[in-house]
């Protein structure tokens, strides 16, 4: 198909979006989240042979980068995808900053801090001796471990919401312990980007990096407690003071506002070293407190369903199917699987009962399974790994297989073992997205 | 500055959107749309050299394809700022044709219909009519006519907004004739850019493309007013069927529903060689009817809020001033700017007489400046022009440069008028963008 170049991009962008949209629409009457099927979507559309090439690349025209080449971006539509994808996933990790409250955080209690802390170290030590004993790369390591941190608390939240169990105190420990889990995700993934693209890796250099990391995220924290409350306090002084007037105050588009305040800080966080994500979250927080107030989440959702799908399309567009023929490298996603789940529980467990030793044997497996699925964030980890040449198209595939199959086995664990806690009468609906 | 890829995008993206935002805020403290203060800063960033490169290629790496060469899509970073005007276009479009509801057009009455086919017919020959002298070509003159013909309400409509006049005989035939203007302005663009891409011009191609984009439009037209309802109604008994059997209904987010239909069209339009936003305005039309239920003005603009500004940039970044510090160029430029408000007026105003002959010299007036700014859509036909090949670069920032005027001009004597004839008290207020 010979098209002008808008007329491309267009039907690029159409196919792929609706093909995605179905494939959400289709898991999501499983009970499952709906970029499971857009992940699978994009496999599907990068790896299926026609003829002698695939969907993506001879019907749409969309040419991706070669793996492992730095420098090269894909042809001009997969440039647009990419852009999409990008902007699409930074507008998601700011809503998830949104829902995070620096002063919740702070109350959350010892129960959810320990759960998340050891929900973090253990995972990622499991990842890095995992790696380490397969090619013993430092790089792929410590990506490996970093991808094994995240949790997306988005599923196991939704699972809660739907039972009706969100007053619960496995509930309550779950979401706190995963906003926690968050902000040390960020941590740890800003630590390990910034080892991956520096050149000298001297303990001191490796304590540097560490110290940078921390400084920007505790400082942004720092920011969004004691000096956000004061310019709100300020404006809103200042607004209160010319209606009093009897002047009709200027009214500020917050969606403006905070759309250049999240790609500021995303670009910042890139310059820096961090990843761009980090950067959108720690915006995020800044507007946590108000974003009721101005319908933020609202209006970033609209923008995110229009983006966000080509995010998950494209982590699928990454995974070379191929890779994944070679035994070792099956063998190996097993592993790292199995160790996903296994470091999780044991991590979040362990950590709640330090916190809280009232709490019983069901509600240890609550905690600790609730925290299983990957989701989205362990993919992003393992796409920036890619996109920065710190991880090979193998393990970015085994990190995928891992997010996906966390993410596919742990809905039904939680709400049989919320069940046989809090009994029956539970019932899940499928999402609704289309 | 040497950046990664993406930190380079980003910091192109939130440089460009917040001076975009700030120009947009600037120009609205004067009572004026903000786009103008947005088309303003993309012609500074383009043009205001900085040594002896500008601050869009030098400090923020965007680099612009060559006027008139078509394969030269600009460098990674031009593309995706290309990609989010061109996507922010075709939703501002699909805004545009939500509110066009077919059946309220077939009911507006012989004023507005005769106001609006004047307003488009006595530009468009004054158009083709001045290009035909100065450089004789043809593709060059069917442009600049379209570029006149078209009509942006969204100026007036503020303007009788703001002064509380809806409901005065002038505002509704305004509004009425402004919508039909739209459409019968697609129909000309689509006329247009037909025969600009099509190789041969005999009498009998002429005719077919005009035969083929009237019908293209109007099938579509049609297909609002017969089909859609029926959809509509089938599933909305299908819906009811089910809630009354006790089951959930399926629900579908009728967003995504809206942005696959939107790009599908604006897909189908360029590929039929009309242009993208041809379609996108039709799909709008689709949704007409039932936006309100499904809240999708908002939703499609708080992507647009996002998106648009890089529209209006890039309108901007087009402008090579170069050209006109060409005497000959300028005095075509206000040749053009003078006949593009005659030929409003006279069209208008007159089709109006010629519709109502109750209306007063003061009505008639009222008319006949209200439909007098270009706003953007005549700016969309010209970079639709130059895109194609259609238009030369000195031509392209005549029309921005009468689309700015018109706008600028206009409100102050549209209300003035208003004044006039209803008397004083109303106010003006600033828009409230940022």
């Amino acid at each position: 198909m010979e098209l002008e170049y808008l007329a491309q991009i267009l039907v690029t962008l159409v196919v792929l979006f609706a093909l995605a949209r179905v494939g959400s629409a289709i898991v999501s009457r499983f009970g499952l989240p709906g970029l499971i099927g857009e992940i699978l979507i994009g496999i599907a559309v990068a790896n299926i042979p026609i003829g002698d090439t695939t969907l993506l690349e001879g019907v749409l025209g969309c040419v991706m980068p070669e793996p492992g080449v730095l420098t090269d971006h894909g042809n001009d539509v997969y440039h647009v995808i990419y852009a999409l994808a990008e902007i699409g996933v930074i507008f998601l990790l700011f809503t998830v900053g949104l829902e995070t409250r620096v002063n919740d955080l702070m109350k959350s209690g010892k129960p959810a801090f320990l759960c998340a802390l050891l929900g973090v170290i253990v995972p990622f030590i499991f990842g890095v001796i995992v790696i380490m004993a397969y090619d013993g790369n430092m790089n792929h390591a410590m990506f490996l471990g970093a991808a094994m941190v995240a949790t997306s608390v988005g599923i196991t939240a939704r699972i809660i919401k739907d039972m009706k169990l969100m007053d619960t105190r496995e509930a309550r420990i779950i979401i706190a312990a995963a906003v926690i889990d968050d902000v040390l995700g960020m941590i740890v993934l800003a630590i390990v980007k910034g080892m991956a693209t520096s050149d000298s890796l001297s303990i001191g250099g490796i304590i540097l990096i560490i110290a940078q990391a921390a400084i920007f995220v505790l400082a942004i924290i720092a920011i969004c407690k004691w000096v956000i409350p004061r310019i709100y306090d300020y404006f809103e002084a200042r607004r209160k003071a010319k209606m009093a007037e009897g002047k009709v105050p200027m009214s500020v588009n917050m969606l403006v506002v905070a759309i250049i305040v999240c790609l500021a800080m995303s670009a910042l966080a890139e310059i820096i070293g961090l990843a761009a994500i980090i950067g959108a979250f720690l915006a995020g927080m800044m507007f946590a407190d108000h974003a009721w107030e101005w319908d933020l989440e609202k209006k970033i959702d609209s923008i995110t369903t229009f983006m966000l799908s080509f995010f998950f399309l494209n982590v699928g567009m990454q995974v070379d199917l191929n890779t994944l023929s070679n035994g070792s490298v099956l063998l190996l996603a097993a592993v790292v699987i199995v160790l996903a789940v296994i470091g999780k529980y044991i991590g979040c467990s362990l950590g709640s009962k330090m916190g809280d030793k009232t709490l019983d044997r069901h509600s240890l497996n609550i905690i600790g399974f609730g925290m299983v699925p990957r989701g989205e964030v362990g993919i992003i980890v393992a796409s920036i790994g890619l996109s920065s040449g710190a991880m090979s198209s193998e393990l970015y595939a085994v990190v995928v297989l891992m997010s996906v199959i966390t993410t596919l086995i742990a809905p039904p664990i939680i709400s049989k073992m919320f069940r046989s806690k809090y009994h029956d009468e539970y019932k899940i609906l499928p999402e609704d997205r289309v």
